[in-house]
């Protein structure tokens, strides 16, 4: 097979021919490294690759598959993650131009991807300490867009986002404290999931709001996102949050019938949206309708709140994580990052208290609207790529501050602990990505997953890729 | 018997009397009346007063025991509560001048005295809100010391601290965010017990800081205190903090042997005490070590450190309790009062974060220290009770501000949550009641009141009475 056959098929695909012995994951890592040469050098989704290190995973899982012990369907992928997980040896940037480590442990999850086989590339750029939306980083370059390299590929995951779109990797991890997987998801046209609070280890993943916080997947695929999910999912000591993670099988049943189910439509996120966002988010309800799915408009009360409530309780917390950074290396942050985490500064404890209050409420509101919904949808952002240069966006009438608004679609989920899900739901008419977001039940992500496979059967739009460069 | 007899008896002696029926509880609790309605006008330890409401239960109780039902050492003791606690059909202040409810239910410690059979006399005063070392206060009158009229209390629980000592009442709750029952028990000469976190439901008791506040009794003995701790302490849904609660038996091993136990002193805490203090609390060092206790210098490094996590954790949370009623009541309130929550309101989130981090280590750095010692001792407070009329107190060279400095010992328990306890220990030269404060394990009340009990039956402070109005 030729790179371009094997670098673009999903998890799915790849795994049925490398457990077949069809390929071998020596070739399969050989090409994407051959690729990453020759296309991150414009696309800058990686912060440091490990070349060496990818091949010696390669030969491992080879030799396994050879000798008969082939793990599952990570066994030989290329993978790699968010340059802000731990992984042994490899040293960490967190996308910051002073701050280095050189972990001697995998974070969890990368460890659990290791144990499954995957084949680490490297490590993947994004918005400094995981803190923006849009990828733009004065310090490794900001990584760009597969659909139009003028563009960002989104915050803070960029680097994820990027790279799985443009086929650089079979699939990555990415965190996520207010969107910064579903975000760069929706940007570059792949999936990415924010899987339920407490389901998946941040143990090893530098912090920025420790009950907003995950690490979670990014793949072209809702079952390639299944499969990672599944493999990073689980109970572990050294992230407490994650003492009742309920696990299942998210593979197995991904191809239930989801006809019949209840999924609110959040109004409210509907309004103010660029108009090619609203075109195909609103054309995603008909193919959910025609899926049999029953759509029932929602407006929670509270919905109008998240953003205030998420900012008085993330922002002291990230600025307390840096605040000493801050003092040491101040001007050494990207100013954009900086500003942001002095706002945190400014928050007075009481509205900190006050809006811990709120947040139950909204967990309380949004625990009794699931129960009467399987799902809820919405965007996942209300514009598509902003420029990497900046400036306002007009449209509708209005100019609006891009990175402002990426993330104001996505908090919610954060605020609440549900799984969110972001899948590709079509075009603008710039040929940019939108991103269609799912929100389940917590620990539903195997019902969500359900629901968002099923619309991406009904769909063309993962099949598509970007423009090679 | 007469009332001289009678209300002078500690509530052990007094369930002797009553449980062979040698008394009845309608002479004790008309005893008791008698002696409030003669020398509460001047002590002012009561905010509301139920002669017939007490006099009704007091029958009830009468009735029972007479019918051979009797419940245990609380059937038919007089007993009141600090006007914070929630009793049915009785008006609450919380010391306040524009506040007023009328609960419903009782709060969950009261309903637990009145199954216990206590006869229920009427709310004691209080510092506004429970928000001040002194009980002070402008609208209902302050409490008087007994042992000096012209002197506070001690706060906030001030009327219980008054009640018991003046023998208004045989045994009273009060409740301790920062100190609030054991300052007034060490300012009156009798025996406060705030109980480990946990242990007792503050359902229906006024909040002001949840994660340090306790409602817990103050009696004139320690006897007393583990009986009336035996009523209130189990796990109480209305309370998710009492999930765990591990209660025990306090009363039954009270007379265990205590030689040999091994405790920490807080070296810290016997510096820059007044000359009486210093006196007795060393003097009482001396008692325990004739008891067979091996006491050992201890300097837990973030003792220092307490006052200021407290502050940063407490002043945010007490303001946010208050903030409606302060942007309605403001000039209502105690101006000293409006002041401490108005700090509340100046403190930065990024702070209160900071304080939760260091909270955790002062709580990490204690239970090591508890794993090596039964139990801390301390002075409550530095300084006797300070004159009503207020003004700075000289000693040892120093002016001292007595409100600022009175909590200044006793807040280490509240961040810790460790059962912490005062019982008298001696008077000053001016004839004033001091307090030691023993420290002990989580949920390890029971050990706690047996130190306490044998330092007692060393000592023949518990046995002195104020002088007679």
């Amino acid at each position: 097979m030729t790179e371009a056959d094997l670098v673009h098929l999903d998890i799915a695909a790849l795994a049925g021919l490398i457990s077949a012995r069809e390929v071998s994951p020596v070739e399969v890592a050989t090409d994407y490294l051959e690729r990453i040469e020759r296309l991150d050098p414009q696309l800058n989704a990686f912060i440091s690759l490990h070349s060496e290190a990818a091949l010696r995973a390669a030969s491992t899982a080879e030799a396994e598959i050879a000798a008969g012990n082939y793990r599952g369907p990570l066994h030989g992928i290329p993978l790699a993650v968010k340059d802000l997980f731990q992984v042994a040896g490899w040293e960490r940037s967190c996308g910051s131009g002073f701050f280095r480590d050189l972990p001697e442990r995998d974070s969890t999850s990368v460890a659990r991807l290791k144990a499954a086989g995957a084949v680490m590339l490297g490590l993947l750029n994004l918005h400094e300490f995981a803190f923006g939306p849009t990828g733009v980083n004065p310090h490794h370059g900001t990584a760009r867009n597969p659909w139009d390299p003028e563009r960002v590929s989104g915050g803070s995951s960029s680097g994820s986002g990027s790279a799985v779109a443009a086929s650089l990797v079979a699939g990555a991890l990415g965190s996520d404290t207010g969107g910064s997987i579903r975000i760069p998801a929706a940007l570059c046209g792949v999936v990415g999931l924010k899987q339920s609070y407490g389901l998946a280890s941040r143990q090893g993943i530098y912090p920025l709001v420790a009950a907003f916080d995950h690490g979670g997947p990014i793949g072209r695929t809702v079952r390639d996102v299944a499969i990672m999910l599944q493999a990073i999912a689980g109970a572990d000591p050294g992230d407490p949050s994650t003492a009742g993670a309920q696990v299942t099988d998210y593979c197995a049943k991904l191809d239930d019938q989801v006809s019949g189910r209840r999924v609110g439509v959040l109004v409210e996120m509907f309004a103010d949206l660029h108009p090619g966002v609203d075109a195909a988010v609103r054309e995603a309800l008909g193919v959910l309708a025609a899926a049999g799915i029953e759509l029932i408009d929602v407006a929670p009360p509270l919905l109008a709140e998240v953003g205030r409530i998420w900012n008085a309780l993330a922002l002291p917390e990230s600025y307390q994580v840096h605040a000493a950074d801050i003092a040491a290396h101040g001007a050494e942050y990207s100013p954009d990052v900086l500003a942001r985490l002095e706002l945190g500064h400014r928050v007075p404890a009481v509205d900190l208290l006050e809006a811990e209050i709120e947040a139950r409420e909204v967990r309380a509101e949004m625990a009794e609207l699931m129960a009467a919904f399987d799902a809820l949808v919405a965007p996942t952002t209300p514009l598509p790529a902003p420029p990497i240069e900046g400036g306002s966006i007009t449209f509708g009438g209005r100019e609006v501050d891009g990175p402002a608004v990426l993330g104001s679609l996505t908090r919610l989920a954060n605020l609440t602990g549900q799984p969110a899900l972001s899948l590709p739901c079509g075009f603008t008419d710039e040929g940019l990505p939108v991103g269609l977001q799912l929100i389940g039940r917590h620990f539903g992500d195997d019902e969500l997953l359900q629901l968002a496979r099923a619309y991406e059967q009904a769909t063309p739009w993962h099949q598509q890729r970007p423009p090679e460069l």
